[in-house]
C-alpha cells in the first residue's frame, strides 16, 4: 500500500499524503473513529460523512462474539451489514482478547477464551483472526499479535515480541493464501511490539519491515506507559518503517498526542476517546476541552465553538447541550459525538495543511499556545 | 385560527385542510410528535424534517421544572433553545401536575404541587400557565384545564369540567390581556372535558364554543377508558365543534385509533407511543407492529419495509436493528424513532390524499385489512 503525494516537514518527521482502498481513498494524516460492535457509537453512516470521516475502525473481538460471523457473512461482510460505504480497518481480536475476555489458555498456537457476554468458549488464532476478518471484509487488516502488558519486564516484551513476529508471519503466510468474499482488495498490516524498549522495538520495526506488509500499526503503547516513552517508542519505530507505507498509531490518542505524533511521522489513529467523553459532556475545542454539563453554562446561549461549521455547532447552545445533559435526553450522545468527531478531523486537517503548506512548526506552536489541557478540570 | 381548503368526506367526518401559523402552515390531519423536555427524544430537528413533522409538541411541566423558565426567555423561547423552526404546541402543565408531580393542594386559583425531580414547590394557575407557555413561545398555546381522571362518577365529573370551565374562561381572558415576548403570534386552543358522559361532553363542547377559542382539544381520554367510549365522546363532540377551526384529540394514538378518530372529525394528534414504542423496538409497518428484537429477525438482511423511504429503512437491515438492540447501541434508538415518525406522518399524508381524492371509506377499509392490530405479539 503505497503512500502518495507524500510530502515530508523538513523540520519535524510530520508527512501527508493519500493511499488508495478499494472503498475509497484516505487522505493522511487521519484520524479513524472507532465503530466497535458495527456502530459509531450514537453515529450514523450520514453522520460520519458529514463530520469528514474517511475510515472508520471496527472491531474484530466485539463482532465475532455479536452477530457472529454466520451473520456477518450472511450480511455480505461489515459494510453491508452496517451501511457504511467508506473504508473499514479491524483490530486483529487480540487487544481486547487480553482486556475484555477471561483468558484461559496461550499457547504457540493461539489464544482460547471467554466471552465477556455469556462466557462462551471461543479461540482466536492467526489464522482464525484473519478468517474472521476475510468475513468482515475490512479493507485493512490487522495482523494477529500480543499486545505485551504494561509494565513488562525486558524478558517477558522479548519473549511476548517473538510470539508476536511468529504470529504475525503465520497471519501474513495465511492472508496471502486466502482471498477476499466479497469482491474487494483486503490489505494487512504488521503491527511493531516491543514495550518500552528500544532496542526491541528497532528489531520489531526491522523485522516486520522485512516481513513486508502492505502497512505497519505501532501497537502495545498507550496502555499504560509514561507519555515520554509513548513519544520515545514511536520515535525510534518511525526510523525504521518503510516511507512509503502508511504507519498506525494504535489506540492514541488525546488531540495533544495527535499533534506529537504526527511530528514523530504517524499517518493514522484511532481511538474511542472523541466519543466517549462526548457521552460524558466533555466537548474538545482548540482553546482546550471543556466540561459543558458544568453550571457555569446554562445560561450560555453560544455554540461550542462559534467558528465550528458541526451541526450541532451551527444549530444548538451550550445552555441547550447542557438541559439535554442534565435531562438525560438521548440527543445529546450523538449531538456531543458530532462535534468531538467533527474537531478531531478539523484537526487532522488542519495539520495536514500546514504541512502541505510547509508550516507544521509553527502550527504546532500556535495549537500548544491555545489549547489548555487543563481546561475541563482535570477531567479530560 | 381559520381551517382553509377543507374538504370533508361525504361518507364519514373525515376532514383535510391546513391552517397557518407563523413558524409555517399545518397540513391536516396531523400528528405531532411529543418533544417533552425540548426534543423529540433520541431525535434532532433535522430528523424532524427529514421525517415529515410539520410541528411538534412541547410540555410546560417537564419544561417548566427544567431548564426552568429564566434560561428559556434568555434563550428567546423554545424555538430558539432546540433550534426547531417549525410551529410547536405547548401543553397547559395541568396533565403532568396531576401524572408526574406530588399534587399538595387544588383549589379554586389553581394547584400547588412538589416536582416529581426534586420536590420544590410550584403553583400552577391558569395565569401561570399562560405566562409559562408566554415565556415558551409556542405557536399554539393550551387553555389551563383539570384532566378529569377515570373513572369518575357523573358528578364528579360534572364537578371537575365546571372547574375546568371556569380555569378556561380565566385562561382566555388572561392570554388576551398579556403579549407574545418574541414577535411571533400564539393562538389559544381550549380543552374540551366531560369524562365519559354524553350529556357532559356537549355541554362542554358548546360551552368552548361560545368562549370563542382558535382552536379545540378534546382532553380527559386515552386515559383508561375502553375504546367505544373514546370514540363515541369524541364523535359527540366533533357534531358540536366549529367546522372551520380545527380539533385535536390529545394523547391519541396508535394507528388504528388516527384513522377512526380521523373518521369521526379530529384533525390533529400526538402521542409518545411512536417514539417509545422506537426505544422498545416495536416498530410500526403498514402489515402492523412487530418487534424487531425478535430473534427471527437475526438473519433478515431486509430493511423493516421494503417501500418505506425513511433514512432506516433506505440503510439498514431488521438484522442490523436487531444486532444494535442487542448490543444496546445508542445509534438505535434513533433510527428506530425515526422509522415510527415517518410512518405515522406517512400514515397522515395517506388519509389526507384518500380525503382530498373522495376515497377515505376505501383507504380506511384496505387499511384495516391490512393492520394486523396484534402482529407484535401484544406487546404494543
Amino acid at each position: 500500500m503505497q503512500i502518495e503525494s507524500l510530502i515530508i516537514c523538513p523540520e519535524t518527521k510530520a508527512r501527508a499524503g493519500e493511499f488508495k482502498t478499494d472503498h475509497g481513498k484516505i487522505q493522511t494524516p487521519v484520524f479513524m473513529p472507532v465503530g466497535t460492535a458495527g456502530s459509531v457509537k450514537s453515529l450514523s453512516p450520514q453522520d460520519l460523512t458529514d463530520t469528514g470521516s474517511q475510515i472508520i475502525l471496527g472491531n474484530t473481538y466485539h463482532l465475532l462474539l455479536r452477530p457472529g460471523m454466520d451473520i456477518m457473512q450472511s450480511a455480505g461482510g461489515l459494510h453491508k451489514f452496517m451501511s457504511w460505504k467508506g473504508p473499514i480497518l479491524t483490530d486483529s481480536g487480540g487487544y481486547q482478547v487480553f482486556s475484555l475476555g477471561k483468558m484461559n489458555k496461550i499457547t504457540e498456537a493461539g489464544v482460547v477464551f471467554q466471552s465477556h457476554l455469556d462466557g462462551s468458549r471461543h479461540s482466536l488464532t492467526p489464522e482464525i483472526s484473519m478468517d474472521i476478518q476475510r468475513s468482515l471484509g475490512s479493507d485493512i487488516v490487522m495482523a494477529f499479535d500480543e499486545c505485551t502488558s504494561y509494565p513488562a519486564t525486558r524478558e517477558a516484551a522479548q519473549i511476548s515480541m517473538d510470539l508476536t513476529h511468529r504470529w504475525e508471519l503465520r497471519s501474513l503466510k495465511y492472508f496471502r493464501e486466502t482471498k477476499p468474499l466479497y469482491g474487494h482488495r483486503q490489505q494487512l498490516f504488521g503491527i511493531v511490539q516491543g514495550s518500552v524498549y528500544p532496542e526491541l522495538r528497532k528489531v520489531s520495526a526491522q523485522t516486520l519491515t522485512d516481513m513486508d506488509f502492505d502497512g505497519y500499526a505501532i501497537g502495545g503503547l498507550s496502555v499504560g506507559e509514561p507519555k515520554e516513552d509513548m513519544y520515545a517508542m514511536t520515535d525510534v519505530v518511525t526510523d525504521i518503517l518503510p516511507q512509503d507505507q502508511p504507519r498506525y498509531l494504535m489506540g492514541v490518542g488525546k488531540p495533544e498526542d495527535l499533534v506529537k505524533a504526527v511530528a514523530l511521522g504517524v499517518d493514522m489513529f484511532d481511538c474511542v476517546l472523541p466519543t466517549r467523553n462526548a457521552r460524558h459532556g466533555i466537548m474538545f475545542t482548540w482553546d482546550g476541552p471543556i466540561s459543558v454539563k458544568a453550571a457555569r453554562e446554562k445560561n450560555v446561549h453560544e455554540p461550542l465553538d462559534a467558528n465550528c461549521n458541526c451541526y450541532t455547532c451551527q444549530n444548538f447552545s451550550r445552555a441547550y447541550l447542557r438541559h439535554l445533559f442534565k435531562a438525560n435526553e438521548l440527543l445529546v450522545f450523538r449531538l456531543a459525538s458530532l462535534h468531538n468527531i467533527h474537531f478531531y478531523h478539523e484537526l487532522m486537517a488542519a495539520m495536514r495543511t500546514a504541512i502541505q503548506a510547509g508550516n507544521f512548526p509553527s502550527f504546532r506552536t500556535d495549537f500548544f499556545n491555545r489549547y489548555n489541557l487543563k481546561r475541563a478540570g482535570g477531567t479530560v
